[in-house]
Order: C-alpha cells, then structure tokens, then sequence
C-alpha cells in the first residue's frame, strides 16, 4: 500500500511542475523533488484521509507539503548551512547545480507550495485553512525555529535532553503535524487539531531520535548520507545523553505511546497505523 | 501623503512581528524589514484602495507584500548570488548576521508573508485569491524568473533590449502588478485584473531602467548601495543599448503611458497618479 502510494505520487509530478515555466531553477526543483526520500509526510498526509490515493486532492496537498519539506532540505544542505555534497545518495541540489540556483529551487518550491494550495478543490475556508497550517508549521514559530536551534546546538551544545526534544518537535514535528492536520481537512468528519499536533510532534521527535541511532550505527550505503557528519559538525546527540541501547528503548516506548494515541483518535486510522509501524522498523 | 503613509507602515512592524517567537532569525528579519527602502510595493496596495492607511487589511496586505520584496533582497545579495555587503546605505542581512540566518530569515519572510494573509479580516474566497496573486507574482513563473534571467544576463549578456524588458516585467513588474491587484482586493467596486496587471509590468520596467540610468550617473551616497556594480558583474543595461539619453527619453514616454493607463481605470486613483509622479521625479 504504502509503494503503490509512492509511485503515484512520484508520478504525478509532471502535472506539479507542469505550469511552470522552463529555467534550470524548474530542473533544480524537479532534481530536488527527484531525489527520492521515503515520501512520509505526503504518506502521513493520504494516512489520515478516508480518500483515494488518485484524489486529485490529496495528490496536491501532499505535494504542497512535500515541496516544503524539500525546499527546506536543498536550503540546509548549502555550503552556509549544513554544508552537504550528499543526501540520499545523490549530489546535493547546489552540487548538481550552483548555490544561487538551489536557493532560486528552494524558494520557489516553497512560493509553488502555496500556490498548490489556491488551485484545490475545496471550499475556500478550507483553503485558507491549509494555507494557515502549512505556513505556520514551517515558518520562523515551526520548523526554520527548529533550524536555529539546531544551528545553536552545533555552535553551542544542548544542555539537556529536553532541548533536543524540542529541537526535534520543531524541526521535524511540526511537518509531520501539518500532514495530519492537512490530510484532516479533506474528512468529513474532522478530528481535534490539538490531538493531531501532539502525534505529530512526538512522530517528529522519534524519527529525529532514530536518525540519530542510525547515524551512529549505520553506513553511507543504508542511510544515503555522509555518516557521522552530526559527529563531524560537534552537534550533540540524543546518543550523547542515552547511550545506544537506552536511546533504543526509548524509541521503541515513544513508538508504543503513538500507537496508543492514534487508537484514541475519533476514527480508526489503520494506514497511519501501518505507517507508524514501518517507521519503528527502521531499528530492528 | 506618501510620508505619512510610510510613517503609518513603519510603526506598524511590532505587530507583524509581534506573534514570532525570539530568537536570531526574528532579528535578522526585523534588520531586513527596517532597513527601510522607499516602501513603494506597500504603497502601491494602499494607493490602488479607497481605504485608510490605518485600516488593518490594508497594512497586513502591504506588509505580506513587502515581506516577499524584502525576502528576495536578503537572499539576492548573498555572496551565491550578487555578492553585495552594502544595500541603502546599510551592511546586508548577511554581513550584519551571517549567512545561515539570512537564509532563514528570508525563508521566514516568505513564508511569514503567506500566514499574515491567511489572518486579514476579508472573505476567504479573498484570502484565496490574495494567497494566489502572490504566490504566482513572486514564484518560479514570476519574480524567481526574473532573477534566473538576471543570473544569465551577468554570464550571458542580453542581445536584445526586449530580453531586458522582459527581466525588468519579471523581476520587478511582478511584485509591483501584485501589490495593484492585491489594494484592489479591498475594493468593493474591482478594476479588470489584467490592466492593472500591465500597470505594474510596465512600472517595474520603467523602474529598472531608471535604476540602470541612476546606477550609471549616482553615486554611493544617493542610491545607498555600491556603485557601478551591475558594470562590475558584466551585466548588459538598458544604457548599453540605448545611451544615457535615449534612456532618460523613453522613462519619460513611459511614465507618461501609465498616466494615461490610470486614468483609464473605471474608479479615479489620484494616490496612484502622485506616487507614478513621485517616482518619475526620481530623475530630475
């Protein structure tokens, strides 16, 4: 289910990028969006509708949300930031590329997000809704605060674990909580935003915590990153705090406490809960 | 009336960033806001309104707006793009903080500027068409096209004049249609959107030609940035084609067009009338 989702979703990409006009900018978006990834927050986007995976809507709002994710990764891998040549085993966008033009990408991936968001067909109110959600979930009270802190932690080391939770609730949850609250748009029956939000950033903070675990663990060839670059770039980890093996336990208790909270939910979710359950299976 | 308004607009800046949460990026997004400029994008939405300049929409709808101008600045003068340390008269985004946080913080402008819309006190089908106006004037088919035009005639020099016409509508036509079609949201009685459309092209054409004509003939001190730096980076000006005279001859014609343009609208726009005025006066 989740592969047949992915492929749809990379298929559709074409009519994404299809208004737009030709420039190398339009290639490096298309390059950017190429990339690959695991598509979870347009997957975690379908997961909390009732609607079809070729719904023109869902297809478009994971999009919206899909270019924010992105716009922000070609933005943290520039030379001034995170410093990448590699993500998911392909040249960053501005190693491909230049700089300018992945700036150019990443802003007009996250100004084509918008967009996106004005051609759904829904009711006005709902637009306005999911343009609410998008804009603060990734603005400088969402995920771009997640990036300062996250640059403070390089410079300036968290001092406690509760820092780098919420580090992560900003920097990864906070999308992660827009795909549930955008994909609750599309229901009839809508379920509490403030229950959504707490999933989402608690889904945000155990992916972070993983991406650790596996940082620390794995190779270039399972991650498709350059490994150990968090060790590289002297950022504190929740390793640094936990050790492996109790960092491991506490992804596994913080997995469970999702899988509780989705089952409280109004409606039964068993896409989420699938989704949820392949994530936990990145650490066997 | 232009003073008073920029007063007006100036004094508004705690409010719109009253909600963001503390941290260096809000600073470097408040240093980019303030830097100050001639705020004609902000002007244009109240000149093309039969509102008040203290009327809230009005000021929310021109701060988004200068929001976009502002992000586009911080990001084109960073060392990737136009390299610039100085713009009117002040250290850049990137020199005064560094380049992270002017990345972000022009991240968070755009960005920021999507969410003020989505609280002005209009009728969501507004909201949408706001949202859509300026995601389509200031993205990959509107002002980012204008920079990868820009960025090619610094390597590849313009042939002809009409390819720097065509830069010109795009990079600075753009936000400038959009700030006439966003103040006529305010309106009750609507001019047709493609006229004011071609308004705002044919300002921003006429705006840049002035700006290669003040580059040429200026110096630091009165346009507040360095010098001659379009000649530094080889990039071709309407000067190159035309000459000082023939260039200062057709602003006149221009200008002069977009006064007949206006006063061909439906309703009268006398703020609009002065402002085109005021900014013909630019070149004695």
């Amino acid at each position: 289910m989740f592969n047949d989702f992915v492929q749809a979703f990379n298929a559709h990409i074409d009519n994404v990028l299809s208004q737009i006009a030709d420039s190398n900018v339009k290639d490096a978006m298309r390059y950017a969006l190429e990339a690959g990834g695991k598509r979870l927050r347009p997957y975690l986007v379908f997961a909390m509708t009732c609607q079809n995976q070729n719904d023109l809507n869902v297809m478009n709002l994971a999009y919206a949300l899909e270019m924010v994710h992105t716009y922000s990764l070609v933005h943290d891998d520039l030379p001034a930031m995170d410093n990448d040549d590699y993500r998911r085993g392909q040249l960053t966008t501005h190693k491909r590329f230049d700089e300018a033009t992945a700036i150019l990408a990443g802003d007009a991936l996250l100004t084509q997000a918008f967009q996106i968001i004005t051609k759904l067909n829904l009711k006005s109110d709902d637009i306005v809704s999911a343009v609410n959600i998008l804009s603060e979930a990734s603005g400088a009270n969402g995920m771009i605060l997640g990036q300062v802190l996250d640059i403070q932690n390089d410079t300036n080391q968290a001092n406690q674990i509760s820092d780098l939770y919420k580090l992560y609730a900003f920097k990864t949850g906070c999308l992660f909580s827009a795909a549930l609250r955008l994909g609750n748009l599309l229901n009839s029956k809508r379920e509490d935003e403030s229950q959504l939000d707490q999933i989402g950033k608690k889904l945000g903070i155990v992916f972070q915590i993983q991406d650790d675990y596996l940082e620390r663990t794995s190779t270039f060839d399972v991650i498709g990153k350059s490994n150990q670059s968090d060790l590289n770039n002297h950022k504190n980890t929740v390793i640094e705090f936990l050790g492996l093996e109790r960092s491991k336990l506490s992804i596994n208790e913080l997995y469970d406490e999702l899988n509780r909270d989705i089952m409280l939910l109004n409606e039964t979710y068993p896409k989420l809960l699938d989704i949820v359950h392949w994530m936990k299976d990145r650490i066997k």
